[in-house]
Formats: structure tokens, C-alpha cells, sequence
């Protein structure tokens, strides 16, 4: 469905919600893919968007919600009655369930819960111990096992009977009579085989699986690493205990980038792109405004501190913001390359100091490069070829500064556990703000006193 | 493998290298994943690094190769005789194998293009046509396929027969006597029914497939649109030519998440993360740099415009990098939720003014706050009510241009076709730096002349 596509399907749509014409409408739903409705939902107000959606079958609105955004989902949900929303949770696979249910209020969890089949509330209630971004949080309950003595005509039958609750069939577990997960089979290999052959001579035993509590993050670049298409998940004692397939870590990755962007533009918790609240995003996003902006009262009292040499040369004042502006650039050019290192699991430790030489001699070229130019402009512009001196190497000083911070903070910060990301937002530049003035000042008011 | 194994194994093939112990070293090549050996091989030096990935069959070097680092890749590769290279290239998939030939010189391309098996050299040769970042450039040859009037049992027949060299097999296309798309069937359904059934009796006919010259990008939000596990990729005329698998996906979203966030950083084109070389990297970072450089002169005569206000007030000098780095922060904030937005494309081209309004109203808020802080620190500090009134109101205007600026500029870029992630790197942050002096100094010249 492409932009164009788009524009006309809606004001299609709105026609046919201010004619109420429900059978043309239920013909568009039918016809629909479900991740498409779930654009057109998002894209209504709430009261065509209620409507729209009341006419969709448990089953299709049970795919529209899985694919609709936080936000909206939240607002369809809470507009829904008891009986329709458990109607449409029953629909779904166990993670998905579990997904909508995390988020209702806890007495409506408990209504919902009562009224979903007996077997799906269980699956739910196990899946909603885990934590909401660990490999338990993202599992669903939905795959094939088999013992590993089983045959392959075994786990043929078992395909045949769980086919219609399972969407995605790529691999079959074996296990063993204690559950324990023992091996792997890729569903391609039944056809390869004998239906006699026992799943314990063709199984791989070499299968990569992560417990429960995995991090979300480390399951993706596991997935990614390993060129997989499903992660089986297991408990402390290797029992096997759900599936994660590739969908849902496409869409981790994909919340992960997000979150990374996010922090590294300085907004503290992932804001939803489709979040209208003014003060939720203010909220989200006036902590590292504040704590900039008490960071930077430090530049300040730096320039109140030198207040003197700005009198004695006002030019001096003139180049403050690019040089200033020049090292924060090469500052978040290296934290930025640093950053994604560290994420990708690509940086050893003990590649810290190459990473920091390796950034040292970048910013020294480039510095080189700027601080010349910066010479030419002085002289030109002011006539000044000693300030213009004093000018190139301030901002060849200020780059080193900022890009040899820059590769250090983030590994400090992975070392306490906390996101290296948070080091290429505001934090960084303030700091390397202050320390920027202060070298650049310092060299202004040590040329005022000793050279000129 | 985590950190501690990690070291803990480079040290042990480290001795053994040193020894020439070729005996055990084959012993660990056989039990270690080979995206385990490409790492491994990624933090040896050159010498070492041969020796061992010479210990590799031609299979076990081939499957190495595909999960390199391109840096680390193009070092092995030039050091490999013809003869090497083309075993190594004759074991890879179609998709892998052109990736590998099409970074080889072109002399060398021919000589291994001659060396491999016909076929392959012809499957080859048809995806080098493509531009990499394409769904041609991405797909793979090695596809199931049958005509929807065959039978299951001729789809199990065609997965027996072609099962060696197809290694993840999820899906069945079907395809008309002149090889056009017209259906899919998922693997599983090959079990559940009779095997006298026609493929077009079961087939799935809404199936989603992209044209070889597809963006890969486009592709990639495709599959996680539609939680897809392989894409079908077509010619012109609906022809089904090659496959994509998720694994692919998962790399194109990362190396497009990594290229965003590299582009917000001011790094022109994609930084491998193993590069080495001073003078790529510097080549690479310096453009931005160099434009900041110069719109940040722009700053400087903004400066020496309001000379004479500066020399009046010198005071309104200190608050210079406080109000240019908040307002900065904020038109970032905005700039980075837009520049998502649009490349998840979850904003509609008629929601760019829900957006600039919603942009607006919280940089109000925010606004207020920050600058009622700036009125209390110059009113406390400096003892100076009105100039505390300049300030708090000019950071407030400051941040309310920075983040209106922010929101429209990508929407802007982006209708030119200009990857808006470029918006938010040192772009938007000269520009906000030379309209928020212009705006603080004009405020603070203003009350000077009229005021005081």
C-alpha cells in the first residue's frame, strides 16, 4: 500500500463510515491485510475508529490489534466491553495475549483471565511472570516438540495436529523424557527421511537456545549472529519452555534502534511516535534539557571567570560558538561510532585503546585540517596572525579533547552497566562544552599575559 | 560464547597458533560456529589470521567469509590464491558469492567467475547486474518453486531434490507456465494434505513480493509490516527470479539502523566499525565538519555584528553557550522523532502540521520551564531583573525556532528525496545556533536601545 494507494483507500473509508455502509465496509476489512487496518485505525479519530473496528470479526481483530501501535491500542482496548475484548484475546497466540493483558488495568486483567479458555489462561498467566524485555517476555507458547525417541512419522502426526494453532512450523525440538531440550530438526529434513527413522539419529545436537531471563537485546544479536530463524527458550534446567521466532526479534531489533536514536538525542525513556500527550513527551524529553542546561550555567561561570580576557579581546568572543561547535562534532562522531561498537558486541576490552588511539589520530588530521583553516580565516578576516594562532591550536586541542572524551565515556559507562547511548546525547557536548571553553580561554588569557 | 570464554579461547589458539599446532587447531575449527570463527579472526593479526584460516576446508572457509566484517573480509580475500578463492567461492550460495565477487577487482572477478562450476558462475553473473542495495542486489537463486498445477507430492519430489544446497526452506512458490507469481504455500501445509492435491487448490494467492529494484530498505519494512519469514522477489513482468531470506532482513535493519544513526552523527558515508585507516575514517567525518565549520562563521559575524551590544552587556556573552546549546538539545529532540517517523513511515504526508503543532506546543512547555530557570540563575547571579527577562524569554523563542526548525526540515529533505537522517546531525545544529544568536543578541540590542 503506497502513499498515494493510502489517501484514496482513507477518504474512501470516511465516506463509507459517515454513510454507515457496514457491508461495504466489512468487505474492505475482509479484503484487507490486518498490519494495513491497523495503519487506517491509527489513522482515524476515535469515534470512526471505534466503529470501524466493531465491525470486525473476533479473529481479524485479534490480528488488528497485535499489529497496532502502543498508543492506539491502548484507546481501542480501553473502549472495548469485557465480553468483546475477551472474545478477541482468545483469538490470540499466547505472547500476543499476554502482550494486551500486561497492559489492562489489574481487575480487568482478572475479568479477562476469567473469561478466556481454561488451557489459554494458564499459557497467559505463565508468560506474564517474565519481565516485558527478556527472552520469557517475547516467547510464545506455540511450537513442536517431540521426544528424541520419538520417529519422524511422530512428529509428522504432531505438525498434523497442532498445524491450525501454530502459524509458523521451521524447526521441531527434540527433547528428552525430562523435557530437557536435546536437539533440533529443520522441518525440510522430514521429507529427507525415512518416516521410521528415530529424531535422535537426525537431529542436530548443536542447538543455540537462551534461558527465560536473556535480555531481549542479547537474544537479537544472537539471532542475528547465528543467521537464525527461531530461538528456543529454555529454564534454568534446560527444560524447553517456549519459542521466540523471527518476527518478533525483528521487531526488538527494531525497538532497540529506536530506543538508541532516541538516547542518543536525549530523550529519556523511548517516546512512542505516536504519542500526542504534550506532557508525556515533555516529561520524557526535560530531563536532559535540565541537566544540560545546568551543565552548561558551568560554561558560564567559565566565561565570567575569563571575563577579563573577553574585554581585553572581544574577537575572542567571536569564535566561541565554532569552536565549540567543531568539538562537539568530533565528539559525537566518535562516541557515536564507540556507541553502536560497544552494541554490536564488536569491541573487545581489550580493544579500548586501540578504539581511543585509533580516534586520537582522526581527531588530530582533522583537527590539523580545521585548525588551519580556522588560521586563514583569523588572519584574513582579523588581520590577527597571532590570535589566529592561538585560535588554530585551541581548536585542534578542543577536537582532541572532545574526540578522545568521546571514545572514553561510553566504555566507562558500559563498565557500571549503564547504556553507553545516554554518552553521545547532551551529556557529552556539555561536557565537552566546558572543557572546550576553558582550554580555548585559558589559551586566549595565557596568550594576553605572557606573548602579547 | 561470552567475554570471559572469549578471551580465554583466543589465548588458547593464540599458544596454538604459535606452536603450528595444527592437529588441535583443526579439532577447535570443526566444534566452533563459524560466525564464532570470524570473530576470532577479526582480532588476530594479518600473519596469524592466515595461517589459521588456512587450516579451514573449503566449506568451513566459505561459510567464515559470508559472517566477516567487510574490512576484515577484503584483507583475507586479497591474500588468497585464485585457486583458494575459487573453491572457497564454488561452496557459497548464489547471494553470498556475488557479494564476494563483485568486491574483488575486476580482473580477479573474471579469473574466479572462469575457475567456478558453470552454473554457478551463471547465477553469479545474474546477480551482479543488480545495485547491492536492491532487493536484486540481496535475493538468493536457491528458492523452491513448482507450477500451481503440479501436485503436493511434486512439491515434496522438488524439496528431496533440491534440499542439499537450499538450507532454510519455509516456503513453496507457485508460479504459472510463464514462471509468473501466483501463490505461495507454507511448507507445513505440504503435510496436511493429500499429496494428490494441485498446488493451486491450497495456495495462498494474496502473496506479498517486491520487484528486483526495490529499495532494500523498502523491503525490509515490508517483512516487518507483514511479519514475513522469507519475500519472494519478481521481475517486471511478475517473473519469480530470487528469494529473500530474514536472515538477510535482519542484517539490511541493522546495517540501515546503523547508517541512520551514523547519518545523525555527521558521518557521511557508513563508518565500518573495523575500519582502521586514519585517512578513510578522516575522509569520511571530515565533510560534516567542514560544513559546520562554516556555518558556525556565520555565528562568528552574527558576534561581530552585535559587537557593540556585546562590549555594552558583556554579561549577555556568558549565557551564549547555555541558550545555544538548550535550544540545540531541543530542536534535536524534535528533529530525531520526526527523522523516525519518517523512516518507519508512521507519518503520513498530510500529518506534517499535527506534527510541527505537536512539536510546538511541547517546546512552549518545556520553554517555560527552562527559561523561568534562566530568569531565576540571571536574577539570583547577576542581581539584573530586566536582562533576567531577555534571557528567560529569548531561550524560550530560542527553543520554540529550534524545534518548529527541527520538524519541518526533515519533511522538507525528505520531499527531495534527501535522506532526512542527515537533518538532525551538525545541519540542524549550525542553523540553530546562528537563528538563536541572532535572536538572543537582536532581544538583547533591542533592550538596550528601547528598554534600559
Amino acid at each position: 500500500m503506497d502513499a498515494i494507494d493510502q489517501k484514496e483507500i482513507m477518504e474512501n473509508i470516511l465516506y463509507l463510515i459517515n454513510e454507515q455502509d457496514e457491508p461495504s465496509l466489512k468487505n474492505i476489512i475482509v479484503d484487507t491485510h490486518p498490519a494495513d487496518l491497523a495503519i487506517i485505525l491509527q489513522d482515524l479519530e476515535e469515534d470512526e475508529r471505534n466503529y470501524l473496528f466493531s465491525l470486525m470479526n473476533a479473529e481479524t481483530a485479534s490480528d488488528v490489534v497485535t499489529e497496532l501501535d502502543e498508543v492506539t491500542r491502548e484507546e481501542i482496548v480501553s473502549d472495548l466491553q469485557e465480553e468483546r475484548l475477551s472474545e478477541i484475546v482468545n483469538e490470540m497466540d499466547s505472547d500476543d495475549a499476554a502482550d494486551v493483558v500486561a497492559e489492562l488495568p489489574e481487575d480487568l486483567q482478572e475479568k479477562i483471565l476469567a473469561k478466556i479458555e481454561p488451557q489459554d489462561r494458564a499459557e497467559v498467566e505463565k508468560l506474564l511472570i517474565h519481565e516485558e524485555d527478556t527472552a520469557g517476555g517475547i516467547m510464545a507458547l506455540e511450537y513442536i516438540a517431540v521426544y528424541e525417541d520419538q520417529t519422524v512419522d511422530d512428529a509428522i502426526r504432531e505438525i498434523r495436529r497442532r498445524a491450525e494453532e501454530i502459524n509458523e512450523v521451521f524447526y521441531i525440538y527434540a527433547v528428552d523424557r525430562g523435557n530437557r531440550l536435546v536437539g533440533v530438526v529443520p522441518i525440510k529434513s522430514l521429507f529427507l527421511r525415512n518416516p521410521r527413522r528415530i529424531i535422535k539419529d537426525i537431529m542436530h545436537t548443536d542447538v543455540i537456545s537462551v534461558t527465560v531471563d536473556t535480555d531481549q537485546e542479547e537474544v537479537a544479536n544472537l539471532v542475528r549472529k547465528y543467521d537464525l530463524s527461531a530461538m528456543p527458550v529454555v529454564d534454568q534446567h534446560n527444560r524447553l519452555v517456549g519459542r521466540i521466532t523471527i518476527d518478533d526479534i525483528v521487531d526488538v531489533l527494531h525497538e532497540e534502534a529506536n530506543e538508541d536514536i532516541q538516547r542518543m538525542a536525549g530523550i529519556a525513556d523511548e517516546e512512542i511516535l505516536q504519542e500526542t500527550s504534550t506532557f508525556k513527551i515533555s516529561r520524557n524529553r526535560l530531563p536532559w534539557l535540565l541537566i544540560s542546561f545546568l551543565g552548561e550555567l558551568g560554561s558560564a561561570m567559565v566565561l565570567n571567570r575569563f571575563d577579563a580576557t573577553l574585554e581585553e579581546i572581544l574577537i575572542s568572543a567571536f569564535f566561541i560558538p565554532v569552536i565549540m561547535a567543531t568539538g562537539g562534532n568530533a565528539g559525537i562522531q566518535s562516541s557515536t561510532i564507540v556507541v553502536r561498537s560497544l552494541a554490536m558486541h564488536e569491541t573487545g576490552t581489550a580493544s579500548l585503546w586501540n578504539r581511543v588511539f585509533r580516534e586520537l589520530r582522526v581527531a588530530v588530521l582533522n583537527g590539523l585540517i580545521v585548525g588551519s583553516l580556522l588560521f586563514t580565516v583569523i588572519y584574513l578576516w582579523k588581520h590577527n596572525l597571532d590570535f589566529g594562532i592561538v585560535g588554530g591550536i585551541a581548536i585542534l586541542l578542543v577536537m582532541i579533547n572532545s574526540a578522545v572524551f568521546g571514545a572514553v565515556i561510553p566504555f566507562i559507562l558500559s563498565k557500571f552497566k549503564v547504556d553507553p547511548a545516554i554518552a553521545t546525547g547532551p551529556f557529552i557536548t556539555t561536557a565537552n562544552d566546558i572543557f572546550g571553553l576553558l582550554i580555548y580561554l585559558g589559551m586566549t588569557s595565557f596568550y594576553i599575559a605572557f606573548w602579547r
